[in-house]
Order: C-alpha cells, then sequence, then structure tokens
C-alpha cells in the first residue's frame, strides 16, 4: 500500500527544504494533513508563495521591501566600511548587536567545491564594483571560520589585493565563557594564532 | 533590524510543524525565499492546499481516496481482526511487511495527560461499535510500547472487557540484531517478561 498521490507529492516538495530528509518530510506531510484544518494549510500556502514579493537590495544583497534595504539607505551608517557576510541570516545575527555602524555586503553563501557552488553563484562582482569607484576604505571579511568561509575569504582578499584599502578578518578564538578544555583543535589553534598584547 | 513581514508570517507558519522551532523554521523559510523560484513556492503552496483533499476512511481512519478505503474494501482481508495502532504512519510500517491480512483501527495518537490528549480525541467509538456489532473476533492492540501507547493499550481493554473477544497485544523485547549490552533497561525488561518456551 502507499500513500495516496497529493500526500506523495507533498512529501516531495518538503523533502527540498534543507537538511529535510524523507522520514522528516515524511512526518511534515502528516501533520499537515492530520493537524492542519483547510485554513491553516491555505494560511501556510499563502505564507509560501508571498516570501517571494520580498526582494534584495541591489547594493548589498539584503532583503528589503523596496529596492534598497534600509542599512543601504541610512544616512547614519558609514558606507566606507563594508562587512562581508556569507548570508541574511549572518548579517540579522550582527544587526543585532547593535554596534556595527557601516554597511554590509551578502554572498548568498561560500565557495564550496562539494556543493558545487563556485564564484559566479556568489554575490562578488557588485563588492569589486564598490571598491573600484572608490567607495570602500576597509572591507570586513566576516564569513565563517569553516574551509568553506576561509577559501571565500582568502578568494576576495586576492581579488582585491591591487586596491589601497584596509582588509580585515574578524577574529576567530576561544568563544566567550568558553573552556580551553572542551574546545576543539582548530579554535585553539586560531585562539593562540590570533593572540595579543595583553593590557 | 526586523525580517520583512512576509518572511516573519513564513517563519511562523512553518514553526507549526512538528518538532520545528524558530531558528528551524527561521532557516526553512529563508531557504524558501533566497533557493526557490517562484514557481518552486507555487508548487510546494498547492501541495499543502492539495493534501486537504484526502480522506479518511470512515471505517478505519486510514487515509482513502474514497469514502472507505483500499483495505477496508478488500475483500481478501480479514474483518474479523481489528489491529489498533495510534497513527497512519503505523500502519504504513505495518503493511509493508506484507505480512498482515487483518484490517486497522487507527486511533489518531495515544492518551497523554502531558499533550493533554484525552479519550475523546482519540477515534475509539467507532472501534467499540464494531465489536458491539460482533464484527470482531480479535484486537491486537499495536500502540507503542511508550507510557502513551499502554495507557491507551490498557483504556481500549479495559472497554472491552465484557465483550467475547481475544485482545492481544504485539510483542515487545530485545529488536532483531539488537545487542542486549546496549538495550535499554525496559526493554530487557519486556523481553523478560515475554519470555517463551525454547522450541
Amino acid at each position: 500500500m502507499k500513500y495516496p498521490k497529493p500526500l506523495l507529492t507533498l512529501i516531495d516538495e518538503l523533502s527540498r527544504l534543507p537538511s529535510v530528509g524523507k522520514k522528516t518530510a515524511e512526518r511534515y506531510a502528516i501533520h499537515i494533513f492530520q493537524k492542519f484544518s483547510k485554513e491553516e494549510c491555505e494560511k501556510l500556502a499563502q505564507a509560501v508563495v508571498d516570501v517571494k514579493s520580498i526582494g534584495v537590495c541591489k547594493s548589498c544583497g539584503n532583503i528589503c521591501e523596496g529596492e534598497i534595504c534600509s542599512i543601504c539607505s541610512d544616512p547614519e551608517r558609514d558606507k566606507n566600511v563594508v562587512m562581508v557576510v556569507e548570508t541574511i541570516k549572518d548579517l540579522f545575527v550582527m544587526e543585532n548587536i547593535n554596534e556595527y555602524r557601516g554597511i554590509y555586503h551578502v554572498l548568498g553563501g561560500a565557495i564550496s567545491f562539494a556543493k558545487g557552488i563556485g564564484i559566479d553563484d556568489l554575490n562578488i562582482s557588485s563588492l569589486i564594483e564598490k571598491v573600484k569607484n572608490n567607495e570602500v576604505n576597509e572591507i570586513i571579511l566576516a564569513t565563517n571560520a569553516t574551509l568553506e568561509g576561509e577559501t571565500t575569504a582568502r578568494y576576495i582578499k586576492a581579488l582585491l589585493s591591487d586596491y589601497d584599502i584596509n582588509i580585515t578578518r574578524i577574529a576567530h578564538g576561544l568563544p566567550v565563557g568558553g573552556d580551553l578544555a572542551y574546545a576543539d583543535e582548530m579554535t585553539i589553534l586560531k585562539a593562540l594564532e590570533g593572540r595579543k598584547k595583553y593590557e
């Protein structure tokens, strides 16, 4: 016996979500079928469609409801400092600490040979454009401390080596409250490499 | 800075899926927004709505495309033996081993004081009805070996104690290929309780 066609279709569609396999998609689909009312299904469906009404900032790749996002169009933000992040989520995490006053550049991922994500899949060219137009003093590379993030950071650094700008990388080391005994080797290595004069 | 309204709505809707918290819903929503094309969003939305076109078998609670499911309407199945399962998924798991030839009764869950699921929330009355009408010889209680599943099994047994039918419970014990050293206490206890003459 097989699931009815509409359930199979929903399982298929849901299994395209990140880290959702057949089993999880099946659980979600059965839950939607059994526990959601018709109205709730329609609300979810509408939300899925509506999300595509959100636009992408032409300047930085952040999400926005117009053409330029609220950060890029904010006169208070320092347009000379650009923080390069992998994803919109990273941007929001950084924004939430309410400390950074420059603008952003969202790559939309990181170079990954394993996942087949190359340079052309990332929003890099418009960053180079900004630098070329002498709009930038400092580029803060805030890609993740993963193989992909490091590769991407190194690649951008190489691309921008001919321009007279500061290229910095956010610090990596032990997290605040972290215990040396429980840290992984790479973090300890990064913490050691990045040591500073204690004042 | 906050996410745009449509994204917040989608996160809200997705976080109603089982075991999906805000963080996971956020990941799914951003993925849908960034990686799904407009057509893909529409396909997913359509699938969510279409799933409600599936009906529920009036006789056993299984999903079906008509009024009575393919199992209940199959003349080859033994209508005198009814296996009581918690969910449709359990039914499908049992069906996939291609061994059981009776029919099913899907409760739609199990009694849970913690989750506030009572007797009235489950599809029990129609089971009693079937027994009353002398349609059943054996009831196989195949609810899970959890506190909720056991409670439900005991409750159904008590309800049916006045009727002259066989009430059986599926066996619980060590899974095939399981190692005694890695089994939990309850499983070992069940395995010991359920021991049989070795022939």
